[in-house]
Protein backbone atom coordinates (compact mmCIF):
# COMPACT_ATOMS: atom_id res chain seq x y z
CA UNK A 1 0.00 0.00 0.00
CA UNK A 2 1.31 3.09 -0.89
CA UNK A 3 0.83 6.51 1.28
CA UNK A 4 -1.16 9.54 0.38
CA UNK A 5 1.03 11.57 -2.19
CA UNK A 6 3.30 8.77 -3.01
CA UNK A 7 4.73 9.10 -5.94
CA UNK A 8 4.36 6.21 -8.22
CA UNK A 9 7.12 4.45 -10.82
CA UNK A 10 5.15 6.43 -13.79
CA UNK A 11 4.83 9.65 -12.16
CA UNK A 12 1.24 9.36 -11.02
CA UNK A 13 0.24 10.89 -7.94
CA UNK A 14 -2.72 10.98 -6.22
CA UNK A 15 -3.68 14.35 -4.50
CA UNK A 16 -5.79 14.28 -1.14
CA UNK A 17 -9.03 14.67 -2.64
CA UNK A 18 -8.33 12.04 -4.99
CA UNK A 19 -7.48 9.48 -2.76
CA UNK A 20 -10.53 10.54 -1.19
CA UNK A 21 -12.41 10.03 -4.24
CA UNK A 22 -10.79 6.55 -4.51
CA UNK A 23 -11.91 5.37 -1.02
CA UNK A 24 -15.43 6.40 -1.46
CA UNK A 25 -15.47 4.72 -4.91
CA UNK A 26 -14.25 1.75 -3.24
CA UNK A 27 -17.30 2.14 -0.38
CA UNK A 28 -19.75 2.92 -2.84
CA UNK A 29 -19.02 -0.77 -5.11
CA UNK A 30 -21.31 -3.34 -5.12
CA UNK A 31 -20.19 -6.66 -3.64
CA UNK A 32 -18.90 -9.60 -6.05
CA UNK A 33 -21.65 -12.68 -6.34
CA UNK A 34 -23.93 -13.26 -3.06
CA UNK A 35 -24.29 -9.74 -1.52
CA UNK A 36 -24.97 -11.02 1.82
CA UNK A 37 -21.42 -12.74 1.54
CA UNK A 38 -18.47 -11.30 2.92
CA UNK A 39 -16.21 -14.05 1.70
CA UNK A 40 -15.77 -15.57 -1.62
CA UNK A 41 -14.39 -18.53 -2.93
CA UNK A 42 -11.85 -18.72 -5.07
CA UNK A 43 -13.12 -21.40 -7.25
CA UNK A 44 -16.17 -19.14 -7.62
CA UNK A 45 -12.97 -16.45 -9.22
CA UNK A 46 -11.16 -18.63 -11.39
CA UNK A 47 -13.56 -18.96 -14.69
CA UNK A 48 -15.24 -15.77 -14.35
CA UNK A 49 -15.95 -14.01 -17.37
CA UNK A 50 -14.03 -10.45 -17.57
CA UNK A 51 -15.82 -7.84 -19.51
CA UNK A 52 -14.48 -4.35 -20.52
CA UNK A 53 -16.47 -0.84 -19.66
CA UNK A 54 -18.19 -0.78 -23.18
CA UNK A 55 -19.54 -4.42 -22.47
CA UNK A 56 -17.31 -6.33 -24.62
CA UNK A 57 -15.87 -10.26 -23.24
CA UNK A 58 -12.18 -10.10 -23.08
CA UNK A 59 -11.08 -13.12 -21.15
CA UNK A 60 -11.59 -15.18 -18.05
CA UNK A 61 -9.76 -15.13 -14.94
CA UNK A 62 -7.36 -18.22 -14.45
CA UNK A 63 -5.81 -17.70 -11.36
CA UNK A 64 -4.78 -15.83 -8.26
CA UNK A 65 -1.86 -14.60 -7.42
CA UNK A 66 -1.14 -14.27 -3.79
CA UNK A 67 1.50 -12.86 -1.51
CA UNK A 68 2.82 -15.64 0.39
CA UNK A 69 3.64 -13.72 3.69
CA UNK A 70 0.76 -10.95 3.49
CA UNK A 71 -2.00 -13.46 2.10
CA UNK A 72 -3.19 -10.69 0.00
CA UNK A 73 -4.77 -11.33 -3.63
CA UNK A 74 -2.24 -8.84 -5.15
CA UNK A 75 -3.43 -9.92 -8.56
CA UNK A 76 -6.60 -11.98 -10.63
CA UNK A 77 -4.48 -12.87 -13.73
CA UNK A 78 -6.80 -12.85 -16.83
CA UNK A 79 -6.02 -15.38 -19.41
CA UNK A 80 -7.24 -13.69 -23.07
CA UNK A 81 -7.31 -15.17 -26.64
CA UNK A 82 -5.61 -17.73 -27.93
CA UNK A 83 -6.77 -21.58 -28.97
CA UNK A 84 -6.01 -24.93 -26.94
CA UNK A 85 -3.20 -22.71 -24.99
CA UNK A 86 -1.61 -21.55 -28.41
CA UNK A 87 -1.28 -17.12 -28.41
CA UNK A 88 -2.79 -17.25 -24.98
CA UNK A 89 -2.00 -14.89 -22.77
CA UNK A 90 -2.23 -13.21 -19.27
CA UNK A 91 -3.20 -9.84 -18.01
CA UNK A 92 -2.55 -9.68 -13.85
CA UNK A 93 -5.60 -7.29 -13.19
CA UNK A 94 -5.78 -5.95 -9.40
CA UNK A 95 -8.24 -7.15 -7.33
CA UNK A 96 -9.67 -4.20 -6.93
CA UNK A 97 -10.35 -3.45 -10.51
CA UNK A 98 -12.78 -6.53 -10.63
CA UNK A 99 -16.15 -5.51 -9.95
CA UNK A 100 -19.01 -8.21 -10.09
CA UNK A 101 -22.06 -7.74 -12.58
CA UNK A 102 -24.91 -10.06 -11.84
CA UNK A 103 -26.56 -9.59 -15.25
CA UNK A 104 -23.36 -10.13 -17.36
CA UNK A 105 -22.73 -12.80 -14.67
CA UNK A 106 -18.93 -11.67 -14.82
CA UNK A 107 -16.41 -9.24 -13.66
CA UNK A 108 -16.20 -5.68 -15.30
CA UNK A 109 -12.90 -3.84 -15.44
CA UNK A 110 -13.71 0.14 -15.96
CA UNK A 111 -11.38 0.70 -18.87
CA UNK A 112 -12.17 0.33 -22.27
CA UNK A 113 -11.26 -2.88 -24.39
CA UNK A 114 -8.58 -1.43 -26.26
CA UNK A 115 -6.63 -0.50 -22.82
CA UNK A 116 -7.75 -3.34 -21.60
CA UNK A 117 -6.38 -5.91 -24.29
CA UNK A 118 -2.67 -3.45 -24.51
CA UNK A 119 -2.35 -3.84 -20.72
CA UNK A 120 0.50 -5.40 -19.22
CA UNK A 121 0.27 -8.56 -19.63
CA UNK A 122 2.57 -12.16 -20.77
CA UNK A 123 2.54 -15.35 -23.11
CA UNK A 124 2.29 -19.06 -21.40
CA UNK A 125 6.15 -19.24 -21.46
CA UNK A 126 7.41 -16.09 -20.08
CA UNK A 127 6.46 -15.58 -16.22
CA UNK A 128 6.57 -12.01 -14.99
CA UNK A 129 8.66 -10.88 -11.82
CA UNK A 130 6.23 -10.18 -9.73
CA UNK A 131 8.50 -7.32 -8.07
CA UNK A 132 7.06 -4.09 -6.19
CA UNK A 133 8.08 -2.20 -9.15
CA UNK A 134 6.19 -4.50 -11.97
CA UNK A 135 3.05 -4.49 -8.72
CA UNK A 136 3.37 -0.24 -8.84
CA UNK A 137 3.11 -0.26 -12.89
CA UNK A 138 0.48 -2.50 -13.39
CA UNK A 139 -1.54 -1.12 -10.54
CA UNK A 140 -1.30 2.28 -12.05
CA UNK A 141 -2.57 1.20 -15.36
CA UNK A 142 -5.97 0.16 -14.13
CA UNK A 143 -5.35 3.78 -11.91
CA UNK A 144 -5.19 1.94 -8.64
CA UNK A 145 -2.98 2.20 -5.58
CA UNK A 146 -0.54 -1.21 -5.38
CA UNK B 1 -6.68 -7.62 13.05
CA UNK B 2 -7.28 -7.09 16.63
CA UNK B 3 -5.49 -4.83 18.41
CA UNK B 4 -2.57 -6.28 20.85
CA UNK B 5 -3.94 -7.14 24.13
CA UNK B 6 -7.20 -7.59 22.56
CA UNK B 7 -9.34 -10.27 24.02
CA UNK B 8 -10.94 -12.83 21.46
CA UNK B 9 -14.27 -14.79 21.88
CA UNK B 10 -12.74 -17.63 23.37
CA UNK B 11 -10.82 -15.66 26.30
CA UNK B 12 -7.44 -16.49 24.45
CA UNK B 13 -5.59 -12.95 25.07
CA UNK B 14 -2.26 -12.32 23.71
CA UNK B 15 0.44 -10.34 26.14
CA UNK B 16 2.74 -8.01 24.27
CA UNK B 17 5.51 -10.26 25.22
CA UNK B 18 3.26 -12.81 22.88
CA UNK B 19 3.05 -10.69 20.54
CA UNK B 20 6.46 -10.05 19.99
CA UNK B 21 7.22 -13.78 19.76
CA UNK B 22 4.71 -14.25 17.39
CA UNK B 23 5.82 -11.61 15.53
CA UNK B 24 9.21 -12.84 15.14
CA UNK B 25 8.12 -16.44 14.30
CA UNK B 26 6.31 -14.92 11.52
CA UNK B 27 9.96 -13.36 10.29
CA UNK B 28 11.26 -16.48 10.76
CA UNK B 29 8.98 -18.20 8.58
CA UNK B 30 10.46 -20.31 5.60
CA UNK B 31 8.60 -18.68 2.59
CA UNK B 32 6.64 -21.59 0.79
CA UNK B 33 7.64 -22.94 -2.82
CA UNK B 34 10.06 -21.30 -4.63
CA UNK B 35 11.85 -18.86 -2.08
CA UNK B 36 13.05 -16.56 -4.45
CA UNK B 37 9.31 -15.79 -5.14
CA UNK B 38 7.37 -13.67 -2.91
CA UNK B 39 3.44 -14.25 -4.33
CA UNK B 40 2.30 -17.52 -5.14
CA UNK B 41 -0.49 -19.03 -7.61
CA UNK B 42 -3.69 -19.98 -6.15
CA UNK B 43 -3.32 -23.19 -8.32
CA UNK B 44 0.06 -24.13 -6.68
CA UNK B 45 -1.92 -23.49 -3.01
CA UNK B 46 -4.96 -25.81 -4.44
CA UNK B 47 -4.11 -29.41 -3.44
CA UNK B 48 -1.48 -29.07 -1.83
CA UNK B 49 -1.10 -31.69 0.78
CA UNK B 50 -1.48 -30.89 4.63
CA UNK B 51 0.65 -32.52 7.31
CA UNK B 52 -0.20 -32.09 11.29
CA UNK B 53 3.32 -30.90 13.71
CA UNK B 54 3.73 -34.81 14.28
CA UNK B 55 3.66 -35.53 10.36
CA UNK B 56 0.97 -37.10 9.72
CA UNK B 57 -1.09 -36.63 5.98
CA UNK B 58 -4.36 -34.86 7.23
CA UNK B 59 -6.05 -34.16 4.11
CA UNK B 60 -5.15 -31.24 0.87
CA UNK B 61 -5.84 -27.68 0.25
CA UNK B 62 -9.38 -28.01 -1.52
CA UNK B 63 -10.36 -23.88 -2.21
CA UNK B 64 -9.56 -20.21 -0.59
CA UNK B 65 -12.08 -17.95 1.10
CA UNK B 66 -11.10 -14.77 0.04
CA UNK B 67 -12.10 -11.32 1.37
CA UNK B 68 -14.37 -9.45 -1.53
CA UNK B 69 -13.42 -5.91 -0.34
CA UNK B 70 -10.27 -6.27 1.40
CA UNK B 71 -8.80 -9.40 -1.59
CA UNK B 72 -7.24 -10.87 1.54
CA UNK B 73 -6.96 -14.81 1.97
CA UNK B 74 -8.78 -15.76 5.01
CA UNK B 75 -8.72 -19.21 4.91
CA UNK B 76 -7.28 -22.24 2.95
CA UNK B 77 -9.78 -24.37 3.51
CA UNK B 78 -8.43 -28.40 3.97
CA UNK B 79 -10.60 -31.06 2.79
CA UNK B 80 -10.53 -34.37 4.66
CA UNK B 81 -11.16 -38.17 4.76
CA UNK B 82 -14.53 -38.98 3.01
CA UNK B 83 -14.55 -41.31 -0.45
CA UNK B 84 -15.98 -39.99 -3.56
CA UNK B 85 -17.31 -36.87 -1.63
CA UNK B 86 -19.10 -38.56 0.72
CA UNK B 87 -18.66 -38.12 4.29
CA UNK B 88 -15.84 -35.48 3.31
CA UNK B 89 -15.33 -32.32 5.96
CA UNK B 90 -13.68 -28.85 5.16
CA UNK B 91 -11.49 -27.28 7.74
CA UNK B 92 -10.85 -23.82 7.28
CA UNK B 93 -7.67 -22.96 8.30
CA UNK B 94 -5.91 -19.31 8.23
CA UNK B 95 -3.54 -18.35 5.80
CA UNK B 96 -0.84 -18.08 8.25
CA UNK B 97 -0.67 -21.42 9.95
CA UNK B 98 0.49 -23.06 6.44
CA UNK B 99 4.33 -23.43 6.71
CA UNK B 100 5.61 -24.99 3.01
CA UNK B 101 7.92 -28.51 3.96
CA UNK B 102 9.80 -28.50 1.33
CA UNK B 103 11.02 -32.00 1.78
CA UNK B 104 7.20 -33.57 2.24
CA UNK B 105 5.95 -30.84 -0.66
CA UNK B 106 3.40 -29.62 1.41
CA UNK B 107 2.06 -27.48 4.52
CA UNK B 108 2.63 -28.56 8.01
CA UNK B 109 0.10 -26.86 10.18
CA UNK B 110 2.08 -26.73 14.30
CA UNK B 111 -0.82 -28.16 15.71
CA UNK B 112 -0.75 -32.29 16.20
CA UNK B 113 -3.11 -34.78 14.55
CA UNK B 114 -5.95 -35.10 16.71
CA UNK B 115 -6.19 -30.98 17.49
CA UNK B 116 -6.28 -30.69 13.60
CA UNK B 117 -8.45 -33.09 13.24
CA UNK B 118 -11.08 -31.64 15.61
CA UNK B 119 -10.46 -28.09 14.44
CA UNK B 120 -13.58 -26.46 13.55
CA UNK B 121 -15.34 -27.82 10.14
CA UNK B 122 -18.00 -28.37 8.48
CA UNK B 123 -19.24 -30.81 6.34
CA UNK B 124 -20.28 -30.81 1.88
CA UNK B 125 -23.86 -29.85 2.94
CA UNK B 126 -23.26 -27.14 5.36
CA UNK B 127 -21.64 -23.88 4.48
CA UNK B 128 -20.03 -21.70 7.56
CA UNK B 129 -21.46 -18.08 8.12
CA UNK B 130 -17.60 -16.49 7.72
CA UNK B 131 -18.63 -13.90 9.58
CA UNK B 132 -15.97 -11.81 12.05
CA UNK B 133 -17.31 -14.13 15.58
CA UNK B 134 -17.09 -17.18 13.40
CA UNK B 135 -13.17 -16.11 11.88
CA UNK B 136 -12.01 -14.70 15.68
CA UNK B 137 -13.57 -18.50 17.00
CA UNK B 138 -11.25 -20.25 14.14
CA UNK B 139 -8.30 -18.49 14.03
CA UNK B 140 -7.97 -18.40 17.91
CA UNK B 141 -8.07 -22.15 17.52
CA UNK B 142 -5.14 -21.87 15.84
CA UNK B 143 -3.70 -19.49 17.99
CA UNK B 144 -3.40 -16.90 15.39
CA UNK B 145 -4.92 -13.27 15.38
CA UNK B 146 -7.73 -12.74 13.37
Amino acid sequence: MTQPGHTLSNDLKFSGEELDRRREYDRSRPLERDESRLLISSDKVEGTQVYSADGEKIGSIDHLMIGKRSGRVEYAVMSFGGFLGMGESYHPLPWDTLDYDTDKDGYVVDIDKNRLKEAPSYTRDETPDYNRGYGENVYAYYGVMY
